[in-house]
């Protein structure tokens, strides 16, 4: 894995993503991704050459946001392709289209295992190895689908977050005040956003938007990130502490609360960043909608509930240093869960790009799922 | 205002304040404050030998927490009183005691406007200047009364939250998770601590105590202070996100909320630090009993509702860097309030020296002050 300093010339899902930065782009031979945990002290690009560069990036949250982790996955998986195929070659052996989907299943489950929360990492890698898997031909013939369906899934995650923006800055007011937490932006996705889809399609309707951004620690994605991208395209953007969002509420300068999701179960229930959950409650408190917005592919109907979803639980040094200064106590025990579940009873309505739902979730989520 | 390196050798509340570390030493000279900013990176003392060096001391947070910024304050007078013997006995004029408490009058203005929120920055001065005025004979007699005083309000605070500890530990189970905000503890105090000394007076008891402390952004007190005093002491203490106290809540692992108060108003509002009301509103979600430990001049019966509490917005630099490393875009527009209020009906209880309070606050509150 290389860094380079370069702007970003080109999304992966073409131009115009609908904001001015943009978190990952192919170039028919690597994937580069714009390294998050240096945004905005630095826009610098890892280059990732193989699947077990992809991983690391994932791993390590150089490219965070559940959809954006899910097309760098898709990305990785033709890179181990790619990888296989130039092996093959270089041995001057005969390329075996068994033995490259053999190790296509591997990189899968090494791409996968990578972050445990977020289902669209799962969805888009077994989508790429099941057109692996489908195709009949050479192995050069296979990495050609491969290669089309990462696109695919880069450019539609771009589309579908487009309607959610427009299914979601319906629901808002003229003039409305928005609070939201984490980064649920153009960097969480290929382009446009989720949560931040729905800031930029209310204010490309006219509509007076003013939002406030948890600053979303133990990260900052919110103050790195969203900040970030908010101003970039000059979009009112006020940041906050976390535990300011109930002062907040309680001044009355909260008119609606929007997150994305990690992971969404049958009922309803939503895996999202640590602090979601207490914002879900607090909005519940005051009288706020609270609403998710996530493309379908975050609906896991395998889980009930969000029991079910596994929570990662990150290191103790993103709570007690900020690179390399230090925050806390050498040694101090530290419980740094990475999500929450807010269960589907605080949660107003869902934005996804087949329109909005509302509960029972059971019900809403099922039908919009078949709905394809 | 000068620094020193020397470990906290004696309290200005005599030996043995319950904790290894103390916030400020009087030397009869110079007030000692440990520096807050740089615990636990540096263990540092600031040398105050004027009331400005308190004044600045307290506006920049070297001391916080509203008692130590009281008895810091109370010092500030005497140091004020000492400058003007001073600057007197060089200029070989006479003293003259009104000039002095004019003098004094205008450094207690000062003082107290250096922070607007706890209401024990006021007390502690005011205590001080009363004396002052109170006490005939000369400009040296004056300055006596007045150390006797500082040191009096020094000792009785260390006193009083033992007392605050023996009552709020008797309200706790024989085996209790905590979770904490901010730091009310050793280091906001002259000695002990108010939430954290019910944490130390539990300990004491032979109870099983765990606490989960809050890191407290944007200042960090949590993992800062409240983590360091009470790995110092031994006591077992977790640090979360201020973000992760609803899932730990959700999860069943807090048992109870005690934090401390900047300020009380008659009806039983609470101003403490931000963060606070969100862990109300959190804990009356989950059933969760709230605390508020302070002693009663945290109590402003001037005040009839917590409506009347100023609240204290601090720079936006304090959200968008860490020492010299940069968190936020540049220029980010911030809002940063250093404290919100917890209306009354989420209060649990009040925890103060003369006892247990419960609702209706209105009542116990106004018999409790009046109990002297």
């Amino acid at each position: 894995m290389t860094k380079t300093q370069a702007q970003c010339v080109r999304s992966v899902a073409g131009d115009s993503p609908g904001s001015r930065i943009c978190a990952l782009e192919w170039d028919g031979q690597s994937l580069r991704l714009l390294d998050q945990t240096q945004v905005p002290y630095k826009i610098e690009y890892v280059v990732c050459t193989t699947d077990d560069d992809v991983a690391e990036a994932i791993q390590s949250m150089q490219v965070r946001g559940a959809p954006a982790i899910g097309a760098a996955a898709a990305y990785g998986m033709v890179l181990a392709a790619l990888k296989f195929q130039k092996s093959g070659i270089e041995a001057g052996s005969a390329l075996d289209t068994d033995a490259l989907l053999r190790s296509l299943s591997e990189s899968a489950d090494r791409l996968i295992a990578t972050r445990p929360t977020a289902v669209n990492l799962r969805w888009a890698v077994e989508r790429v190895l099941k057109v692996a898997r489908e195709t009949s031909g050479t192995c050069a013939d296979i990495v050609e689908r491969m290669i089309d369906e990462a696109g695919a899934i880069a450019r539609e995650d771009v589309e579908v977050n487009r309607s959610i923006g427009v299914h979601g800055a319906r629901l808002l007011a003229d003039e409305v005040s928005i609070l939201t937490h984490c980064n649920a932006g153009a960097l969480a996705t290929v382009g446009y956003g989720t949560a931040l889809g729905v800031v930029r399609a209310a204010v490309a309707m006219g509509k007076r938007v003013r939002v406030y951004a948890d600053e979303t620690r133990p990260f900052l994605q919110g103050s790195r990130l969203t900040a970030f991208e908010l101003m970039q395209d000059g979009i009112d953007v006020t940041l906050i502490v976390d535990s300011a969002a109930g002062y907040l509420m309680q001044q009355g300068k909260i008119d609606v609360v929007i997150v994305g999701a990690d992971r969404i179960a049958a009922n309803g229930d939503v895996a999202n960043k640590i602090g979601t959950y207490s914002l879900a409650c607090l909005a519940r408190q005051h009288g706020i909608p609270f609403y998710v917005a996530a493309p379908i592919c975050t609906v896991d109907l395998s889980l009930s509930s969000g029991d079910e979803i596994p929570i990662e639980e990150r290191g103790a040094e993103e709570v007690t240093s900020i690179g390399d200064k230090q925050l806390a106590p050498s040694g101090v025990r530290v419980v740094n869960p990475s999500f929450d579940v807010t269960p589907a009873s605080l949660v107003s309505a869902i934005i996804t790009e087949r329109g909005v739902l509302y509960p029972p979730f059971a019900t809403s989520l099922k039908a919009a799922c078949e709905s394809a």
